[in-house]
Formats: C-alpha cells, structure tokens, sequence
C-alpha cells in the first residue's frame, strides 16, 4: 500500500518544544505582485508607489509593501501550523527588518517556542516565531503568534506547559532597520500627500481615515490565493455555506491591509510599518462589508542613532459598516463596540 | 491642539485662477499594471501586448496602453480636484504626447484656468489643466477638464468669471508624436489581427463592435484602486447603498477602457490613442451592466511630416444592455437615447 | 461602400485540409501574469513560484505555469477557430516542448489538419493542430483539438472526410524536454512541499486533493480576459442571461487551471505539466460552484535519457459541489457520476 500523500496538518502533539519547520513554497515576488497588491487594497504611499520618490530619498528600489511581505511568509506557515487550528489567538513582537524588493524569493521557518494544553484535554495553545529570509538568507520579517490547535488523540498525555515571554511592544531602538537614512531635503510632501511628519503628531491625537471599502468575494479569494495562503474557510462555500456563518470568511490579513491602506488619509507620511506589537481580529467579516479605519497615537519614540526619521507608535481600529466619526472601540464594560473587526497595535516610521 | 490631518478636499473657493497643484501620489508603472490592465478589460492591440512586435516597428518597448496612463494621471487629481465636486462636466484637448514604458514613474500637475460660480451661489465650475509627466520631467499627457464644485460658504463673494477657449478638436499636426517613425514593411496585419488600415476607413463609416462585457463590482474596485483613484463613490457600498442609486458606481474611465478595448473587433489597427477631443458620460454604469459599443469616422486626417501613419477622428459609443447593431445615439429629439452610456470623439492613429 | 471590417469568424467551409492560420495578437508573457495567475488558482509548485528554487535545479529563471503558456496559445486561436464552434469536442496529443519565461513574446499558427461534414449537413467537425513558438521561433507547445463548427450555407457541397490518426497518449519519450537535467541534491523536498518522488507513486493510486475553490464572476472574466480569449458566453450576461443556462459560462481552461493547482496537495513535486493526452470538459460550470478535485495514476514511466526525472501518467478529475472522498467518475452504466465536470489525461514530470 502506498503512503498518503496528502498532507493534513500538524495537531497539538506534533507541535513539541524547539520543533523547527522549514516551509513550501518559496516565492519570488515580483512588480506583479505589487500590482496586484494595489488593485485589491489602493495604497499610496509614495515610498512603495515611485521607484524615483524611493531613490531620491536613499532607497536601491521601491520596496514591496511591508504588509504583502508579511502575508507572503505568513501563507507559508499556514499547511504547517493552521491547518488545524481552532483560532488565531494573537500576534506579538513582529518586526520589519529588511526591506523587500522586486526580484526577491521569500522563504519561512517557524520555530515552535510554547506549548500549554487546555484543560478540556481536547486542545491546546502553540506558540510559534516565524522568520521569513531572503534569498540571501537575511531575515526581512520576524513575528510570534499563537493558535489553538486540535489535539489528534485526547488520551496523548499533556506536555509540559512553556509560555513564552513577549515583549508588550517592540523597543524603538529595534526599529527602522528596513529605513535607509532619508535624505530629508529629497523628501517631498507635496508628492507624499502631506506636509505632517513625525513631529506633528501628538500622544492622544485621533485621527479618523475617512475613507471605506468594501469586500468582495473574488477580491480576498484572489489575495489569499496571492499568498499562498491554503486555509480553505476562505475559498470553500460549499462547505462554508453549512458552516457556522454561511459565507467565506475574508482572511484577517486583508483586513489588515485594507485598513492600512486607509490610514493614508492623515498618516500619508508613515510610509514603513516597522512592527506590529500585538493584535486581535476581533470581528469577522464577510464579502458585502464595508471597512473603515481610524487610528489613535499612543506613544512617540526617537529611534537611537536616527535623525532622519522618528517612531509613533499607533492604535489602528477596523469598524465594520459604521464610519469612524466616533472613533467607535469599546463599551463602557469594556467589551469591544458593535462593528469593531480589528485592533491593532503598531510602530509606524515617519520622517522628521 | 493638533491640526486635522485628513484630506478633506479643495472648495470651489481654494481654486484661485492660475493655482498650480503638485499632485500626489508618483507612481511607478510596471508589467504587472500592464498584466491588470489586460485582464480587466482584455485589449488585443498588437503594439501594447507584444514587446516583438512593438519593436519590430520601430518602438523601443511595448509602450503601455494609453488609456491606463490616463488613468493614473487622473487618479492622482482626484484628492485635490473632484472630491468635492458633484459633476465631472466634460473633456477637451486631451492629448497622449510620448509614449510610456514598464518602469517609467508617473507624476502630475494640474492649473487652474478657468472659474464660474454657478447662479445659485453654492457651486462653481471650475477648469483644470492637467498634465502627466514621466521621470525625465517630459510631458507625456495633457488634458482640460471641468467639474461643478461645491463651495465651502456660500456668503463668499464670486471670482470674476474666466471661462478658457478650448479647441472643438485637436489639430491633426499635433498627433503622432508618441508613435516612432511606423517601419510599415515591419508591421504584420495578419498579427495584428486585420488588414484594414488608414486608408481603408470612410468618413461615415460606422462600426459595430459586435462583443460585449458584463461589469462586476471587483472589476471596477480593483481598477480604480490601481489608479489610486480614491473618488468614494465607488468603494463604499455602505453608504452608496443609501444613495440616489443605491450602489457603487463604476468609474467612468472604466466604461472608456472597455469600449476602447471592445473597438479592436473592427479598428485593430488603430493602436494608439492620440487624443480625446471630448467627451461626456452620458449615464451611469453598474455592476451587472453589459457594455456594447460601436464606432463612426467622423474625419480623416494626414499628419504632416507623417507618411508612415495617420489619424481618424472618430465617435465611439458605449451602450449597456442593448447590442449595437442599430448604432443607438440619440433621439430625433436631439437627446441621448435610452442606454447610450458614453459618448467620445477620439483621434487614432493607423498605419497608413 | 466600404469592407465590413469586424470579424465574423470562420464557417466550416473556410476551413480547408491544409489551410495555416497565422493567428492575431502576438502577447509578451511578463511576471504580471504570472502573479495574476497565482491570484486566480493559486498553484504552489516551487519550480514557477521561486526563481531561487528554479535556478538551483538548473533552469535560467522561474518558467511561467504550463497552463498559463496554454491559455494565451489557446486564446490566439479563438477568433479563427471556434468563434462560430458550437462544441469544443477534444484535445490529443498536447505536448510542452520548451520552458516559457517572463518576457517571451508568443504566437500561434493552426493548421487543419482534418474536416468531417455531419450528417445533417449544418455542422461539421475541423481538427487543427496549433503550435505556440516563442519569439525565436522556437515550438513551446503544439496540440490537435476538434471543434464542431456551422456551415456558413447548408448546400455547400461536403468536403472530402479526412480524420487524423491521433495518439491514444504522448510517447513517454517525447516528454520532459522542457526541463534542464534536474540537480536532484539541489531540489530540496521541504520547499517543495512533499518528500514523495517519482518512485513513490504506484499505478492505481488514487489521490483526493481535498482542497476546494469557489468560481467567482470577476476571476473566471479575468482570467478569459488575461489570455485573450474572445469566446463571448464567458461576458455576456446580457445574452447569456436569456440563453440556455441563464448564466455566463466559466472558460474550461479555468477549471484546468484549478484542478492542477488543486492537486499541489498530494502531488507537490509534479510541476511539469509534460502533456494533455486527451481530456474532455464533462458539464459546465458556473459562478458559485465550488471544484474539488481528484487523481489517479495510470501509468508510469522512465524517460529515455534521462535519470534525473520520470513521468507519471495520470487521470485529473474535477467535481464540483462534492467533495471528492470517494473518487466520484462514472456510474456503473459507464456515465459520468453527477458533479464531474472535467476528466483529463495528463502526463505529469516529477524528480526521480
């Protein structure tokens, strides 16, 4: 008899402590995929939009956007670590390490760095970092996230519980190394889209992104499918039509993406998302939504050794089918508001 | 406290005769916009899908369509120009000057040559001239257009009315120029698709473009944002819902680039667009809507100093739900007639 | 008067035993498409998704999906061929000679090469074989396929019946000479996704792939639309809409493309599509339908000359809104089972 061949992902137990996985497939990405990447979110950011706006400043090219490179190594990690997965519990400690360029192949290994059963005996949390590497085997992404995955026997017995520490944000001396030193007086903010730099902003400051999308089916089935990201909640109705909600769901990471596209409008300047330090979907959402964004500043940092550019660290809140004229978070109890679909926590870089 | 941060918009009080706007956001166009721009619309014109044959005639590159250069200029005119306008009245002089190429960085500039309030006091018109330019600083496209935009208070005073003159056609001798020196014993019309050239076509002639396309909501959302076109109208089902439609509306250049690239069943040799001598949409399209189009030669033209090509002046008409094979255009009443959508007089230019 | 000038395409009289088609529009293949086809199928065969993966074995750069160089030949051929075809019937002896890379230009030519009158004197059927070159002349693929095709005048005389013998399957020593002689200690099976090789695979095998996509209106218009396929039953809902399935049809080569991509997930190291032996496109589908899909092995063979790659000949199924757990083909009365929609016969080429 010959093997099974296709493959079924990992459970809780194959997830043992130091486990290494080198993911399929790597991926080149290309001036096409940086097309594509406009046409499904419309991002301007003149950095990843001009290759003349991103060597004047002291680029070698127009780096990719820093979000499709997240989203490439991210789907990588997919067969191996969620197939499986009952939830995407959280994020922590991503950075933007390098920049990406056209021409690129991304590859990722993950790392499995945590491990802790639940009492139901059913399931368990896995923590994984998941580096993402150039051809040249620089790291370009590094992240944390952590998922509840599906024990294959409820008799395997419990391993012992590890739970690593993250940080609660990144150190802004951490950030920036994606940045070349920017050659401020080659840094136009009429071609930018705003005369606002790191040092117009304020700690408290809101800013509401103005701006709405709506999804559409073929638009995150074609994004997914762009990362090679296999998670079949995304493409399947046939199944999902009986499922829990009815629809496909849209992967969170368009999500993402679609709100950061709209923080243009009053952020047009923080052209490199440098870290994630933690975040949560908090909402799901389906094609006929429509997304708007708002952001809070919750902390401005100096970046050891940078003149040229400055950190502000930022709350970014996707609201779903409501705009964000009133900044809409949380109820008085606590809980996240009707509409909410993300929160995240981010360093963006700005020129000072 | 901090200032507002977000775009809100120019009035029709901020568009001060002679005001010179640095638009932004510079782009960089690649094959993969080229790769986009096919599958959205599916044009077959010889010169822009093939490198070989682009080259075999004279061109150093397959040039990019000219339609998506026009695109993308008018998408970066968007935040400074129409976002507070209630109509886009109207196209002239709109000229294609120099070819471009995967890889050339486009900018634009638009100038204020024209202002009248309206008699009510709360809009105005107002005439801009935009221009597109590559890396070099070259113009590769210039056009006029004029918007109704509303004013910001209606107690301010009116400006003295300036109205431009525009040209009711763009002279033949200004054609041509983004076209190399055509090697015709090079240009193979059995590649191309026909054997009709310049010489074939008679003043008068109408065309049935036979095929059509059925518009869906991502198609049009991922073409505008490939523009970076940001007009709200045609992202946000959430509030467009609500509206005088109650959906999205498709951009406008969307309906122009469909019928261009239906036009190839019957002029396969007109393969550069030389100039929009005007043009108005005449209702508005949505998705599910079925575009046709037909064409008449309205002029044609020798191009001085030209004997390798030249230019036909011609009407194109996009008509939804209804075949063409009637030419439908206008009522005896001298009206549009029911399903006319759009309403072009082209310059294109054929080898001769 | 002047010539009418669209195209109204062939009838079966014009296709005379030796006539050669030289087919419009030559197209330049770019790394655009090549992201656009992951977009729309979303393959992960590490040889066309990583430059770095694809040079380590020895090719020049990543080549483009075979199905890809398939679609754009096949799509060349359409308003010669089958622009009046009532039914696609077949494909034989379909062979992919020479890798494509992005930046090659190419072309088709069609030969008739066999024309059979039916009986009722109103339709025939015409056998062509088409050949893409590349823009040094060089074949890259060739295929025969027959079509039904109208009769422009029911009392033309019936030609001469001339029915080309035709391979029941590819000689597997015709096979694998658009791959370099495989490095295979640089071919690294964790990026590739699978450990399982050449010799793992046992005739009789079946494999489900278990994954599934949903068609969606705005991918399967792209994809028609990115290839240049004119066919208008895949645009027109206006037409299609009254016409026998009320619905725009999904071009066939769109379920081929995602049933090959679809079975990445147990046969991640076939990523050579060497040849289409036959293949038949069993229902229609539609936007909404979700395909599975599944494999068998048939045969296997060694490649004369070669030790670094052998070739699998298998069976590649679709269904659609049906999973594929219990292989789903015929009814023991030798009927297609409900559901399936494509049967084809493939000879695929994996790392020995």
């Amino acid at each position: 008899m010959t093997a099974i061949k296709t493959n079924s992902g990992n459970y809780f137990e194959d997830f043992k402590l130091g486990l290494v996985m080198r993911h399929a497939t790597p991926r080149t990405v290309t001036h096409g995929d940086a097309s594509l990447y406009m046409a499904l979110y419309g991002p301007r950011f003149a950095v990843q939009s001009s290759t003349a706006f991103a060597k004047a400043i002291g680029y070698s090219d127009a780096p990719l956007d820093d979000m499709l490179v997240f989203h490439v190594v991210f789907g990588k990690t997919v067969p191996d670590i969620s197939l499986n997965a009952i939830a995407n519990l959280g994020y922590a400690d991503c950075r933007f390490i390098k920049p990406v360029f056209p021409g690129d192949t991304l590859s990722a290994v993950s790392e499995v760095i945590g491990v802790k059963e639940n009492s139901n005996g059913e399931t368990g949390t896995v923590y994984v970092r998941s580096t993402g590497r150039n051809q040249h085997g620089d790291e370009v992404l590094s992240y944390v996230r952590w998922v509840m995955v599906r024990k294959r026997d409820k008799a395997s017995p419990p391993p012992a519980p590890v739970v690593p520490e993250l940080p609660g944000r990144v150190s802004p001396n951490m950030l920036g190394s994606a940045v070349p030193t920017v050659g401020r007086a080659k840094y136009d903010t009429a071609l930018a889209g705003s005369r606002y730099l790191w040092d117009d902003y304020a700690v408290g400051e809101k800013i509401d992104h103005v701006d709405a999308m709506t999804l559409e089916e073929a638009e995150h089935q074609m994004a997914a499918r762009l990362y090679q990201n296999t998670a079949k909640v995304h493409f399947n109705q046939h199944t999902e039509g009986k499922g829990r909600f009815g629809r496909r769901l849209v992967y969170g990471g368009v999500v993402i993406s679609l709100a950061r596209a709209l923080s243009f409008n009053g952020l047009a300047n923080a052209f490199h998302l440098a870290a994630i330090n933690g975040g949560r979907h908090v909402a799901p959402c389906f094609a006929g939504d429509t997304l708007y964004a708002w952001s809070e500043v919750l902390e401005k940092s100096e970046i050891e050794g940078r003149t040229d550019i400055g950190a502000l660290r930022t709350r970014l809140v996707a609201v779903k089918n409501q705009d964000c004229a009133a900044f809409p978070y949380k109820t008085p109890a606590g809980e996240y508001a009707d509409g909410v679909v993300l929160d995240l926590d981010l360093w963006l870089v700005l020129p000072r």
